[in-house]
């Protein structure tokens, strides 16, 4: 893996002040312009795929076929924020006409989100391409009217190098000054970076640890600034008896494609799956370990993922629960694991988010649910596999699984989040803003604030 | 002034989970039943208004006339919360139809706001009525769909157990849970509060040290929550060189009234003046100063108020700067004060807030502006005073205070904040959350969670 060389705080320092300087002609390029902006950069990213899957392949281990993917995700979601800004409806815009009101007579008023201003977007280990240097944090900045100060993750230097090198040659070519994009590298230029004066507003989406460190850092400022995070998700999975009994199979072979897709690296991995105890649930987890026991052994993104993975896996074993139902074939990399569990022996240190393709099966009867969902700790996501005939259950799952989660599905799996106007890629902590999504349209309130009123001139 | 004795821990315990339990009966009320309920409160109110302000003129000295006002203000904001109930856009419903996309098969994707479970409401001083126990903060979290627990302000104990009697009255005659409202007394109360499982948000006005205390509670939980605060404020008035000169009486009769409107005791009192140094500047403090010398004295709010205020005129008075220019009449209560400092002379700890009838007037040269504005803290609002022939100055001036404060203001001064569509009553810090507002339709955002999407049930 290569490396980059730490940006210093002299380094950071300018970059930031360079940014805020950079503000201006942003938001003068005006909505269109931004689209236009972001269209283009959308169209050098077609243009370089295969040069970035190439980079990212070598440096992440990422298959080039799931790169590919990403980097058209990626250049569809620039294209998406071209189209946020040509419907206009993200502004907020509001006006109350000066007249005659029941407490008085009332001024002209009206209501519009501005810019914040410079926002610093943190790159993640396991999407290089779409949240990453060019990814929905930093076009959804720059469509707000926000430069981006990005701090690169130190799993794909090189990769973010060249991303950033392809920003630089957009904005250039859109005649913004060059500090309307920036990037750093090395944990202590980010922290420091959300302690700059100039920094507005924050993007992360990571670990939780590293979440929290920076939250600290932001605290300690004169005026701590807004931090969208989204820090770990358990993302369970509910399976009902008559789902079970119903389509074993078909359940069987999402679950476990959607715990092993992209070796289980994924914000919206199912982490806890909660099958009913009796012989259904037992026949649906059979099939689940007959489909691990062949699942080859995947390349994980980086060390600390790798051994993060296999710790929790040692520990696993070792401990009296979980029991360790199936373990898939032993190869490069790290061998998908399969974990059971009773209900009555959860607690709340077994269910922690790990990156890598495990999961834990909890069996439960249909009066244990509201007590392990009651255990769990809030989730991007909350899938139910129910029956048409168990309306009544789903109904009653669903509502209590609202408060744990920001994105409810009925059928399906979580992994595979659409880039789209409805989409919700947030909810309760460990996410940092129960109204915020960092996937969708709405992801632009991340660069959005002080809306403002009472403008008669 | 009457005391209540302060709630126990238990008993904190017990509102919070009791609100927790209405929650469902809160939301199945329905927009049109929750608009209703809004709407009988408001008849209670204006019912009651006589009773409310008697009380809350014995225990706070706020003056009759003003009260009155404000419990119209405070039926009005009940019914306002109605109107956006039923006119619905708060959902920020959005809907993406399943179909292809280019991204591959897109599910149906739907996003809806929905209630994030009890809020705390705390009262604030300043507003026994408005911005308390039946303020804006209660009826928009009811809007929203959630059970309140209120922390009384200690300045109006009694007042705020008749306003809870009457909310509980309403509540009952909805024939909700009576926890679907509740009351706690004393500052460990408040801080048990926001500490309790089952509060899931809370909305604050207030001052910066409470504010932070509540926060350093919220970081303590498990799952911080979102906290609403709006800490302090500055809300600098500029007033331009052509506007000294053509509106001089207009301008100095329109400040020394927001200065001195309820005692100074408002969150959009102007705490700094910029006024053009030269003729028509002095001019213009001139009669600043001699209205101000026939201000009568003004009871405050409560003891540590006052203690505040007396403090900090003793403490300028007794520094080298600024100088003190003019006090108002002796007499019960603390007398007005104003007080000026050459541009040159400013530093960050003489602009703090006081609550009280004082502002400070800078006498600044054109050139010093942009350095005065970016010494100046955030603030709720920020008020440039001038005239047609000087765009270009006002322009400039806009931009720069734009990311210093949450409305900006041409002409007019910012006391006086109209509960409407477009109002904004929030900003960057000292405001905790640069897209929320705590008066006007969004403000029912405090109550608001956890968008989620693809129910295909």
């Amino acid at each position: 893996v290569s490396s980059a060389s730490p940006t210093s705080d002299a380094e950071v320092h300018a970059l930031a002040e360079a940014a805020d300087e950079a503000c201006s002609a942003l938001e003068s390029l005006g909505r269109q312009g931004r689209a236009a902006l972001l269209r283009d950069i959308a169209d050098r990213i077609d243009a370089a795929r295969d040069q970035l899957v190439e980079i990212g392949h070598r440096e992440t281990a990422i298959p080039v076929e799931r790169l590919r993917g990403e980097a058209i995700r990626t250049s569809y979601q620039a294209r998406f924020f071209a189209d946020v800004l040509e419907e206009g409806s993200y502004l907020e815009a509001t006006i109350d006409h000066a007249g005659t009101t029941p407490m008085g007579p009332g001024p002209d008023l009206r209501k519009l989100l501005v810019p914040i201003g410079p926002v610093a977007v943190f790159g993640a280990s396991n999407f290089p391409l779409a949240f990453s240097v060019l990814g929905g944090d930093t076009v959804s900045a720059l469509a707000a009217g926000c430069p981006v100060v990005i701090k690169a993750h130190h799993s794909h230097p090189e990769l973010s190098r060249a991303s950033y090198e392809l920003l630089r040659v957009a904005v250039d070519a859109a005649q913004l000054p060059e500090a309307t994009v920036g990037l750093v590298h090395g944990t202590s230029a980010g922290a420091r970076l959300v302690a700059e004066r100039a920094i507005a507003a924050v993007g992360f989406t990571g670990s939780l640890g590293g979440g929290e460190a920076l939250m600290r850092s932001i605290r300690d400022r004169p005026d701590p600034i807004p931090f969208y995070g989204e820090l770990s998700s358990i993302n369970p999975v509910i399976i009902t008896p008559g789902a079970a009994r119903a389509r074993a199979d078909e359940i069987a072979a999402g679950l476990v494609a959607s715990v092993t897709t992209s070796a289980g690296q994924l914000c919206t991995k199912p982490g806890v799956v909660i099958v009913p105890r009796g012989e259904a649930g037992d026949d649906l987890l059979t099939r689940v370990i007959e489909l691990t026991a062949n699942e080859p052994a995947r390349i994980l993104l980086n060390e600390r993922i790798t051994h993060g993975y296999l710790d929790f896996v040692a520990r696993a074993k070792s401990s009296a629960v979980p029991d360790l139902v199936m373990e898939g074939l032993p190869g490069e990399g790290v061998a998908a694991t399969i974990f059971e569990i009773d209900a009555e022996s959860v607690t709340p240190d077994l269910i922690e988010e790990t990156f890598g393709p495990t999961t834990l099966v909890i069996r439960a009867d249909p009066d244990q649910l509201a007590g392990v969902i009651d255990a769990l700790p809030g989730s991007l996501t909350a899938t139910v596999q129910g029956e048409p005939d168990e309306a009544e259950l789903v109904r009653t799952l669903f509502d209590t699984l609202r408060p744990k989660a920001g994105r409810l599905l009925y059928g399906g799996f979580p992994t595979g989040v659409l880039v789209a106007w409805a989409q919700n890629h947030g909810g309760p902590w460990p996410a940092t803003n129960t109204q915020y999504t960092s996937v969708g349209a709405d992801s632009i309130r991340t660069g959005l604030a002080a809306a403002f009123g009472t403008p008669r001139c």
